[in-house]
């Protein structure tokens, strides 16, 4: 399998199509996913091209993964939930939707089940930004050790 | 919170109860999910004790998920699938059972749901073996890269 680099997160990594973000350095940007399973939902997307996990380099999984922890620690923090699930999907069967490897990173709260992919529909993109921004005070109240 | 040297992955990792072992070196065991959503769904598990995500050391996630990545392949690879979705859960409200950090590798088949954890109730220790013979003899054709 191939990358499409026309695939939607490319173009956002390129600026051509706006996104919330949520935090950016050298080899990650992390969004908040439009279509949220949960509140605060976030998407951790590495710069590289890659498909999925069946093509992605070792190092730049590797630094995918410790910018996945920052942001479940965080968006823990700022949503003060109870725990956090990731899951990262390959290939259409596997649920994967837009191929360009992520994660996401989603808070969750006693009691309240995931959504489904879209089941809520588009988001507010002002609830969003509000989000973005409670992640973004986490992060610079707790900075990852470099 | 904190680390329960009684949790069920700590005794496996002591021998004092048995798995269905499909990969083991210095960092992790990978071992077959007894109460399986898909078919050939593997559990990858550090060796060295934390709870979740919260607090395992960056230095043992990354190694995690750079032998997530091969078992994922060999998985793939050995059961023909279409696709494999990771997840990865944060305490009880994440959907976490047991409290020592794990991912879960599930192989996915086009048109085939991910069944609900113990919904199909305990697996055939023969089809596990069987299943880990299969995901060994795929990593052993393709050794990965050190």
């Amino acid at each position: 399998m191939s990358y499409d680099p026309q695939n939607i997160f490319a173009k956002i990594l390129r600026g051509e199509v706006p996104s919330v973000k949520v935090f950016e350095d050298e080899s990650v940007i992390a969004i908040m996913d439009v279509f949220p399973q949960a509140n605060g939902h976030v998407l951790v997307i590495p710069k590289a091209a890659s498909r999925n996990l069946f093509d992605i380099a070792p190092h730049e999984l590797s630094a995918l993964i410790l910018r996945v922890q920052i942001i479940a620690k965080a968006a823990k923090q700022a949503f003060q939930a109870d725990g956090i699930t990731l899951s990262q999907f390959n290939e259409s069967a596997g649920g994967q939707s837009v191929f360009h490897t992520h994660f996401h990173v989603m808070p969750r709260f006693n009691g309240i089940a995931l959504g489904a992919h879209g089941g809520s529909g588009i988001a507010d993109l002002e609830v969003l930004k509000t989000q973005a921004e409670q992640i973004k005070a986490a992060l610079s109240a707790n900075p990852p050790a470099a």
